[in-house]
């Protein structure tokens, strides 16, 4: 297997856009072209779009060769969409990774685009319900707000976790992403904002919830011994895990133990062969506030049940155990479902390059990983990226 | 790269089914788990599911997790679904090798399914339209059968290529797939019966055309030196290619000349280190009749414009220069997206097992090619099997 750095990449801002699918997609693609020296569309042999619903937010299927013409690539390797709903992203990153770690391709590009906004927003709701198992649970009303919902419920019966304690996850996530000039939400929030904003699904309010975002964006692949060439300061994929267990919920034993994810870090941390102590950024899943702290937990952060106080000790910020989702996660940037991983490792990279703004900079970072769940938190998807 | 094998695998018959799309899952996990020694679902470590349109056909996303539910397996190298239409299969199949050559998986299932019929038809044919540029090729009527139609008409006025040479490529693929159990349509047909069906887009009639078809198909991958602990007769991936050019149709130089096929075929057999003249048998993508008649030609296996002369003289027979669709192609078969190119596997899987129906096994069999095309023919994508 050969090594493979990224070696750039290019992303829209996220949020409600008034741009149309492949207006995200030339937009981001622009931005991703212009980060790299000494190379141009045609010199990409393979592109891997990662896409969770186009088929049904913009009714267009096929999307991986449409994403080639709006680039300018002509795919002579490999090309493909890649679905993993929420985690689509980071799929194709895994996708083209393997592609150049293999040799099947040279100049790979994974690519994340998704335009959520629709004309009628019961519609685009209607869409995310078809995520979960829809004929066990989707009919009993479960989407994903009243899932996190139920998980969060549990988490407070089972460990006393407080809505104050979730509260401070998206507090922390809006700090960071005040700082972001590509993320959706860029002003600060407090507690009291975040406890007195609309009820979503109980204890869920709309702050604990990530939100419907339009974005896209594209990350080029390369074998490290090449990297130089189109960079001064390339980052590295040096791990990955993923696990899963079925899509309906009844798979769970429980609700607040996510055992796929505890293999996929587990994994992610043995290919790498680091420990999490290495660990400077970790960019994860924060589609709800109850999903960063479950996450600290099963990474090993901080022990089952204590990650309320994890946060509220101030641990995930910049400075304390580990900095989590300095580009202000999901909660504060959006979550444009198949570029989200891609936001997360063009972000990782500008992180390596000191070129984040001075308040979010995790200083002389040298490793982060980079975390998606999706549907009911029941697949996980880790990379782990060096400087 | 570890050099990869198929060990088995297993399908639904295909056609309009009673039976849901959980049920063509369990079918074709059942018979896939069957076709092994040795191996259970516990063992799998990696899914990749094929699947092209499920968020409309049966309004479910995230399907991977699904399949894996329902075959009982739980992945813990890598999942995810890809989509690449048609070749939705095909492109399974690719990353489940890459994932197996490069150590990523070691026992991985390349899935497929696709669940087409629906309580409302009309609903189905407006998905197919956005398979194509749905704004610039939609907006004026372009889906499959007209794109194809105009192919023929293009052929036609080139090369003088006939109506009657068209039907010819129906008549063999139906008499192949009346011999194949797993086939949609088990009945032969006469060039009179292809003339005389109902007009869909002229020149092209309704057995021009393949099905709208339920089915569902699994293959199992492992590294070629563990291969003989799970099956007698392995068969190995010893190639593949892919090239694509954007969606839209504006994008060909001309419309009876499959540039990026020519371009995959070409990577193929550079990478399996073959010539045309190996070849024993070709699965090729005949969704419509016009197709099978470029392909001859692009592969190779005639000159340009000589594809309806090579049908009409036989050479695409058992016995001829070169077995094509000895399965009965998607023509006989049906096509139900996603799971095509794992059906394809299989049989040819059967065929060097010597384990298909006489009159249409091919005697001695060594090295196979299956190809896809997707979209208006601007993705082709190839995997080449040895014995």
């Amino acid at each position: 297997m050969r090594k493979v750095a990224i070696v750039g990449g290019g992303a829209t801002r996220c949020g409600k856009r008034k741009a149309s699918w492949r207006d995200l997609v030339q937009e981001a693609g622009k931005a991703m072209f212009e980060s790299v020296d000494n190379l141009s569309p045609k010199d990409v042999d393979s592109l891997i779009v990662g896409a969770a619903q186009p088929e049904r937010f913009v009714f267009q299927a096929h999307v991986a060769p449409m994403v080639a013409e709006y680039l300018g690539i002509t795919p002579r390797k490999v090309i493909a969409r890649t679905e993993l709903m929420c985690a689509s992203g980071q799929a194709a990153i895994r996708y083209a990774w393997a592609c150049v770690a293999t040799g099947l391709a040279d100049v790979a590009v994974a690519f994340g685009v998704e335009k959520m906004f629709m004309p009628d927003m019961a519609e685009a709701q209607t869409n995310m319900t078809c995520v979960l198992d829809r004929e066990w649970d989707g009919v009993n009303g479960l989407s994903a707000p009243p899932f996190f919902a139920m998980t969060a419920q549990r988490h407070m019966h089972e460990y006393g976790t407080t809505k104050d304690q979730m509260a401070l996850v998206s507090v922390k996530n809006h700090h960071y992403s005040s700082l972001n000039p590509f993320a959706q939400f860029q002003k600060e929030i407090t507690v009291e904002d975040v406890l007195k904003s609309v009820a979503i699904a109980p204890p869920l309010n709309l702050f604990d919830c990530s939100g419907i975002t339009d974005g896209a964006a594209g990350v080029i692949l390369v074998p490290a011994e090449d990297a130089k060439k189109y960079a001064d300061t390339p980052m590295y994929v040096i791990g990955s895990g993923q696990a899963s267990i079925g899509n309906a919920i009844n798979n769970f034993a429980s609700l607040t133990d996510w055992v796929p994810l505890k293999i996929a870090a587990k994994e992610a941390l043995r290919s790498a062969k680091i420990t999490l102590d290495n660990i400077d950024i970790a960019e994860v899943h924060d589609c709800f506030t109850i999903s960063e702290i479950i996450e600290y937990e099963a990474f090993g952060w901080c022990e089952k049940g204590e990650g309320g106080k994890f946060i509220e000790d101030g641990q995930p910020y910049i400075g304390g155990k580990v900095a989590v989702n300095p580009r202000g996660g999901l909660l504060g940037c959006g979550h444009p479902l198949g570029a989200t991983a891609i936001l997360q490792a063009i972000d990782i990279l500008q992180q390596f390059k000191g070129a984040v703004p001075k308040g979010r900079l995790v200083n002389d970072a040298e490793i982060a990983v980079a975390h998606n769940l999706s549907g009911a938190a029941n697949v996980h998807s880790i990379v782990i990226y060096s400087r």
